[in-house]
């Protein structure tokens, strides 16, 4: 199943015309919109290997037909996102559940898909057949030297495959932790996190960024290891240079100000990787922009601010969309959050910076209020189908992966019982 | 200081044309919007009498100058408010802050304002001057009848207040609750609280509504005798049916899903009142829409749907804005709020119902998320503006209050030290 | 494998003296320390028949060796914890993943283990196989009139397991509910869910209750449709006097004050069920008393008081487990929940009620605090020992299952591979 | 008033016995009870000088009579408690609210108490009268370098009166932060605070310590200058080896794992200081140990641990109590916090730290809880009775406070109206 740039312009040809007297219209009102725009056509987010079957909770997994099921097929299913939106052109792969047998014929696929290899993710959270030590009490962490060795061992080998596939960096996300009061001590599970990175921040390649991912709960319900941003920043500050603490929105506790903590880390330099989903109670994984589009938003205007006003060098972050999909098909859902993901980058371009700052030196909070408001208000659907136009991709994606009845045609290819690895 | 509807429609000549052009581009893509139009400008607010000074927290007040210093004052600021919004005809007394000492007159300064008096609300959270008993261990949950007693008769004075002005229902909020694990017997608390509410229910004239407000902490930090909507609703249950539950938006433990506590009230034609701001923490009482905007959008979305399904004939609530302004003007920061509501009001007019009832049928999810941020997405600025020049309002309350130097006009009558009764 | 009276008096025998001498001392403190004693002997607790195997969460599973694979054996594990602390004489089924295939020979073996059977559980948050219709979208609240039937039919062949069996509740627990906004409406599904659930009621014998469960979110993140006390207690009042109901311990907003709803429905007499539990972020499933032992005692005063002081006639409250396990043996996991309910309950039976009520009277915060926090900081360790050798049960209960390597003998038996059936 | 010695210890004469008893029976069990006891003797915690009167909220009120009007008065009152405990040997003041207008005096009169000078605290959440600028917008972070001029002023001034008493430490807590996006940039915010504290921190003594306090919401409710320990680790690490953080038990957001902050900071060498309260909502400033007194037990099971296994030189943390007061008598209340604060740290005194570690490194999750809880299930009283007996202190402090009619003679010296500086 794959889409021609063909079948999508022609599908655009009926949505055209009105898209374009707004976007027209738009255009009066915004004098840098074409600059805008130019920069949402440019934007792109990894797709990880493992958000494209159906998820589930611990309660149960329901299935969704025409399922990929095995690393080719996931990239054909980016691909088909990609030609759609032209804003997916990266894949950040699992190991072990996409672990690339064949790299050259991969690569090839990826490449005729215009989809780049980003940042590649262990995993020491499950258990893998015919692996020596379990990781139930935890892995870089693990009281026992042996497990801690498994565990870093599988993250060079993560990286290795990385290297083969031409990803630049490796996103370390620990479940460690303890369940009960007493079973961990903290500050031995600490330092032998600290040690086991070091081991992996030495394998990893000059040209390369190791991303350090924090989460103050679940799987362990008692503590973590890497429990907040603090804590990350202070294991890649130990690290070096290449090392960055990773931002997955899901990953806060209640009402947490999490746009600050990305100003704060930016302004450090070290932020280096992000992950995007939405959440009403904890790391619900649901769809980007589903539940709180402003706090989305003015993250993104953290974000914009950042890269502008740079002295620290922070690198452009590895963006990833981490959602699961128990009740929608998994690439409409994914359309859905880069749809999210670029509303809000576009309103956060729209925010005028320097009212902004001229209103915050005068302490005029009414009008600073007005100013953020004023950007988050404006319907920018137009830009974003414009910047697809630019791409040639499609002005109305979900309409047109439904016209062009592709679940059905998955399907129909590899049947409606396949599932794919992931939770 | 009064403004002129001749002051504020010369200010808005500078503004109509480019309105009339975003107004008429919108009016192309939506069928019914004047409908909409129309029902954004018969849309009402009240105000309540505390909020019109500079509020403060427990570590400190900054005051603001030119606050009222009495009721008449007060009606004044609503007044301005009004005239530039027509959206805030109403006040909301707080008794004892605001007796009206010569209703008469009050009335008459009330009805030149085009302002109604809302519901009235009782204070038995503050002892105040040459009271006999104190409110330290509670009101009408006292463990002493005595304490009980007088703030039944407060109430029953308050209703006596509203009465003589035109008011039709009495909001009971209650303080009342425990510090420390022990210090109340939770069920003789909740009886002693029904009770006294079966003397002041009684007393209610009969086309009267009493609304019992609940609240989870604070100023209470153990427990609140009405601490939550179930609480609240049991009561109100066994009151009878001029009894309501009242919802404050800032009155949820984190993550509560509010809409759906909405929607169940309003089934059950138990939803009488509904206080507005926003919080990101606790009762935070900030502009209403300032945090999270897309959530009152699915409130409202919940009260435009009830009002229009009501087999169990749900009065239409009493809407109140329930803020504290610490860094803001008043004034400002009320109409920020009422363009908030006005905004979540028209997006939720704005959702496809039929369009939405069919696609929850179908369980496309994809769809019925679409709908909704469809809705959300579009800006409705023009239809608020045009439905204030509907109404001889202004165009742009803000930029109305700011360059007729409103507040400066209102020091110089009133003075910088001045302090408006309230928190 | 079975544990015999004589084999645990043996292991008892080298812990009496120690255990006697601190029970004399406490007898010497407490006046009432036998009669205390007796109630805790008297006390049992249900065990699930999904918590005998290894839990998980959706990022893995870790086994248990020697699990129970059929419902013969869970009965058997039962009968160990049983026989080890004469509390667990009870278990709650849930259906399918323990249909009783052949009731007679279950209910014998249970008889045998002086294990009753309590509340049954149904399931419709899972899709079993050869089902005809998906539970992906709810199940009693579902729009589909047939897939409801479906559920409302699985509930009524669960009451007949159960009447099969001598049981005599149905607790419904429902994972229905919404991942996104608009994804249902919230009043239909509420509907269709009471509706639902008169039908199961009309089949329910007349000596039966239902218990309904609510919980706030997990495994649907946006909305769960009985998603507090409030939403239960309106759907029981509906149904009749056989309908309470049951609170989860883990089923609650951050924060919530548990007892306050504890003592709230015992005082309408509308507590049908408890399950407990213990969690830090959400509902977590973690031993009973883990993290926040002062809260389970704080409500087990609220238990204790409303089954003295009962004019509604609230029923017994069907007490059970609900607890995963992941990083510990199943059945010290267990042992170690007793442990704690017991020691809540003994602490609670302390509280001197006179004083406290006299000291709430005045208002004397101080001493109401350490009339509770007195009984509490009581180390109730030997009236919970005492109460076990009253029964010929163990001392030290976890020491003796150690001892006799109960776990080793079940692996022997069972294998290291089985996996029991559950989350 | 002043407590003597022999009154006190008169008193406990009736006591003794009992508490012999109780002493004797524990030591059979404990083998190193003594040790315990004279750690427990040995310890001293802070009252900070605004503690003394009756706190409020924001909603109101309510005084006690006799409260301290003046900073001699409020050392008389430490020097009760202290009489009482023998715990409370110093004081902790604030500045502008307690500035010893005679430091030789008040030293010679806490000297007489027995009573230390511990860390001052400034103040810049408040506008003082004649003040020349206001911090409605910020102090150390403010937009306008005056502001922030004045407000690292102040903190010299602190400073210098700390100098005169004996003090050796700063604590910096400040109100800094935004109520609405927008109103701060997060970064310049950030800086500006940095900046200032350098001011500061270059006018600290060579032999004092500056302590960094964190708080993640009000009095600012959308976001908070030093929202964390992230951020107060981030610029003590930046300011030099003076600099420390400072945790608030009360300063975190919900479900925040606080043991696991105080392990990492201890660890790191970082923890300068401690302030005790307790909480079920937010910073609800309740007496230590009346809501969470297992937390409160884990909390000190990291201090002793870090404490006795310090690589990194972690100071003494500087303790103390930051509760308010709102329906218990001041004195009372901070001696009900002493009891809880000892009790956590008795009890964690208790746990046998070499069986954790090798149940830790065996990974037994159930004896790792099980000595933890062991440790906790033991009632310390009696050793908290025995180090206040070694120390001519009260056997039971509430009892003596009550027998000796101390308020009254407070109200009988002062008068009933009088209202103590504080919030």
């Amino acid at each position: 199943m794959k889409l021609s740039k063909s079948d999508i312009t022609r599908h655009n040809d009926s949505l055209f015309k009105n898209h374009k007297k707004k976007y027209d219209f738009l255009k009066v009102e915004i004098e840098n919109l074409d600059e805008i725009t130019n920069q949402i056509a440019a934007y792109n987010v990894a797709v990880p290997s493992w958000a494209l079957g159906a998820g589930g909770t611990r309660f149960g997994r329901f299935g969704f037909g025409g399922e990929p099921s095995n690393l080719f097929e996931k990239l054909s299913d980016i691909g088909i996102i990609h030609a759609l939106t032209k804003s997916a052109g990266a894949i950040s792969l699992h190991i072990p559940w996409d672990i690339p047998e064949n790299p050259g014929e991969i690569k090839k696929h990826a490449e005729q898909l215009g989809i780049l290899f980003d940042a590649m993710n262990s995993n020491t959270f499950q258990d893998q057949e015919n692996q020596k030590y379990s990781y139930k009490y935890g892995s870089l962490c693990h009281v026992d030297k042996d497990v801690r060795q498994q565990a870093v061992q599988h993250n060079k080998e993560v990286i290795d495959y990385g290297k083969a596939l031409g990803s630049k960096s490796l996103t370390v996300w620990l479940a460690d932790g303890s369940n009960f009061p007493g079973q961990l001590n903290f500050r031995r599970a600490l330092n032998n996190t600290l040690e086991s990175l070091r081991e992996i921040y030495a394998y990893l390649p000059d040209d390369w960024k190791m991303f350090i991912e924090y989460k103050p709960y679940e799987p362990n319900f008692y503590s973590m290891v890497i429990q907040d941003w603090g804590t990350s920043h202070f294991l890649a500050s130990k690290l070096g240079k290449k090392a960055f603490t990773l931002v997955d929105l899901g990953h806060h506790l209640p009402n947490t100000n999490i746009e600050q903590i990305v100003a704060t880390l930016m302004m450090d330099g070290m932020l280096g990787g992000f992950h995007f989903n939405d959440s009403k109670y904890g790391d619900d994984d649901l769809t980007v922009g589903a539940i709180k589009p402003y706090q989305l938003f003015l993250i993104f205007n953290e974000l914009v601010y950042g890269m502008k006003n740079n002295p620290a060098n922070n690198p452009v972050p590895a963006w990833m969309i981490d959602a699961s999909h128990n009740v929608k098909d998994p690439l409409e859902d994914i359309i859905q959050s880069i749809n999210a993901i670029e509303t809000a980058y576009a309103k956060a371009l729209l925010v005028d910076q320097e009212a902004l700052q001229e209103a915050q030196m005068r302490n005029d909070v009414v009008h600073c209020q007005n100013i953020l408001q004023n950007a988050f208000n404006t319907d920018v659907q137009p830009i974003l189908a414009q910047a697809r136009v630019l791409n040639n991709a499609s002005i109305n994606p979900i309409a047109t992966f439904r016209d062009f009845d592709i679940r059905k045609k998955l399907i129909d290819e590899r049947g409606v019982e396949t599932t794919a690895t992931g939770l």
